[in-house]
């Protein structure tokens, strides 16, 4: 297959890419590099040294014989140049990886809301209205986020996107009707994934378009067996306040000596997935597309979940770390159950890789052996997620935030 | 008060700034004047003779005595001035029609399809992140459309935002959670109303903006009590295939002795209101505005339902008009039911105008006094929903879609 991976030089587009090379597709990334500037913006770097995109595709090609093409374009600011170049291409598939994808940066700042919200939602569209103007039947896999659902204290699992509910129908009757499983984003960045699916919704059930929607959890783990070729071929790995995952962020912090910085309770319960999961579910996807007029399939993209405080306090038995206690800088509930179906990806043969089974390799080959490379002053997360918090981070005499205390 | 109306040049923005100002509120009118650069685009023009808003003010200055404020601010795209607007004048309350709100203008093509998503979504949003970054506690007020639940067949009312749902707990028992009532948009248009709901959920939640949505049905009429009081202070009229509403079109087309214009069967059955209770019901909402850390507050802002070719049947009947049967350039049902609550506004002492009464003044006062204005060329409604659809649209030599034929 031809296929497009929009986004393809970010955390997990790159392992896409070189996933789905190694199997023989013909591989395009598409990236305005923004991950990169973004980088440069906020001072801070991947804790792996990373080249650039065009020197990882040389790289590609020597070691596999295999070519990856490189386009920079910005699918969010350029229709007119998206456009041609799927006129010109055909793909038979686009995977959507090219939004902004920190939950703390989209509230770091007003400017950085309006960024995100702006970009996030044209770089959807104009993928979506491409699609239907040049009549390119392409597969559209979009990387979506469990955070759509926020996190709900009921009790209940959530299934794969749809929920049916029962409507009283004015002649005394009860109708049943199945719906988008109902969202309530707790960030703007997670917003913008849940104004993804209404847009996924129309041009599917106006445009006959087929979409696959991927509700991720949390990526942990660097490297994929494709990344591990070449030390040039290295994934990203991010530790920084913004960008950071919690438990990356964790092993990173373990690796230094830094205490494990656990916000609030801990007691927030989130979904996880290994990024070589990942990667294979992508491709599960792909050979799983949905035909002409059938409605979005969405998957729930996660292998396990974990409250935040069960994985500090698992790292601190391995590693010895010690454990902080710090404020929450983001409006959220204190303690949540998330239960979540994955039945689907399981029933196409996914064999999920255990959090217990990988956490240690990671932590020799990534974060010890790259611990040099850490600037400490970006492991505090401080972007404050209302008016009212922002007032308790602790600032240093230039102003700068340096962390949340009570 | 002091009440910022954005878009308050357009079709309803404008009476709603004369009645609140007649009614002594302070009101500033922040347009970026993009309709009256759309009837240029599309060579169209109201019916009624409209003035530029810096006229329409100075005579509503010199008839009343009242001054209404005009900035030229393009909400979508200047961020910052917004922001530094709304700093500085710190209004009570913030009336928002600034978005594209033609459902065929956001079929026409792809690029109107970008435009309308990149307008609409932008400027809601800036308007939010504004309001939260400056802390102006000011009530928004927001004109959505009853179009974005699109037009379900189960036969169930629909309620006033939002629908209790149970959900199966993993303890065997049922929890109740309400829920947004669920969207299913059948336009891009319609789309970015929805996408607005999304955006006003969270920042209520997560910021504690005090947001009501009106979700409004067909607008139909044209003079309100002020715009009356002067000739030059004439509201719009729309009549081309793109802007023009349902009844309005069949109004000006029987008094030009133009077939009624029904599409498909004509069974699509749609929420009517006229323009004096629409202006009205904002007023209202004013009146009631929530609290900080109330939800969003979603009124039906409608008053009757109407299935289309019962209109066309009344009105071929008051005035002797044929009826033209053409084919349907939407991708819609061809016939609905269309039960709608709309209790609260009832509930606030609406005394509805009825469309039976209304209507044969609409026809005397505006449709043939001013039929002599009518381009007939710019009757046809020829925006196609898909590209299965447009090739059904009849062309000239030139290749201008001329009108859809079967």
């Amino acid at each position: 297959m031809k296929i497009a991976v929009l986004g393809g030089d970010g955390f997990v587009g790159w392992p896409t890419a070189l996933h789905l090379s190694a199997q023989g597709h013909d591989i395009h990334i598409i990236d305005n590099l923004s991950r990169r500037w973004i980088d440069t913006e906020l001072g801070v770097q991947s804790l792996t040294p990373m080249d650039s995109i065009q020197e990882r595709t040389r790289i590609w090609l020597s070691e596999t014989g295999r070519r990856i093409h490189f386009h920079l374009i910005d699918i969010a600011r350029d229709y007119e140049i998206l456009k041609s170049w799927i006129a010109d291409e055909k793909p038979d598939a686009i995977i959507h990886f090219a939004e902004q994808r920190a939950a703390p940066y989209s509230m770091k700042t007003d400017r950085h809301k309006v960024y995100t919200v702006n970009n996030n939602v044209n770089a959807t569209h104009n993928v979506l209205s491409a699609l239907t103007e040049t009549g390119v039947d392409a597969h559209l896999v979009h990387l979506g986020t469990m955070g759509v659902y926020g996190y709900s204290t009921v009790g209940a699992a959530i299934p794969e996107g749809y929920l049916p509910v029962r409507l009283d129908r004015m002649d005394g009757g009860e109708a049943e009707q199945e719906i988008l499983y109902p969202t309530r984003p707790g960030s703007v960045y997670h917003m913008t994934k849940s104004l993804d699916q209404i847009l996924f919704q129309f041009y599917a059930q106006n445009d006959g378009l087929r979409i696959t929607d991927l509700h991720q959890g949390i990526v942990w783990g660097t490297h994929t067996d494709q990344t591990r070729r070449h030390e040039q071929l290295i994934n990203r790995f991010d530790y920084d306040g913004d960008y950071g995952t919690v438990l990356n962020r964790f092993l990173i912090q373990a690796a230094i000596g830094h205490p494990l910085t656990v916000h609030g309770t801990g007691g927030q319960t989130r979904a996880f997935i290994h990024i070589q999961d990942s990667v294979r579910c992508v491709e599960l996807a792909l050979q799983n597309a949905p035909q002409k007029g059938d409605r979005v399939r969405i998957y729930n993209q996660m292998t396990e979940t974990h409250r935040v405080r069960d994985l500090a306090n698992l790292i601190a038995k391995l590693t010895g770390a010690e454990i902080a206690w710090l404020p929450n800088p983001r409006k959220e509930a204190a303690e949540n159950d998330l239960v979540v179906k994955n039945d689907q990806f399981l029933a196409l043969g996914l064999d999920p890789i255990r959090l217990q089974d990988g956490l240690l390799a990671e932590i020799m080959d990534v974060s010890r052996k790259y611990a040099h490379r850490v600037d400490r002053s970006r492991i505090p997360s401080v972007s404050a997620w209302t008016r009212d918090i922002e007032p308790t981070l602790e600032r240093d005499p230039e102003g700068r935030a340096l962390r949340s205390v009570s």
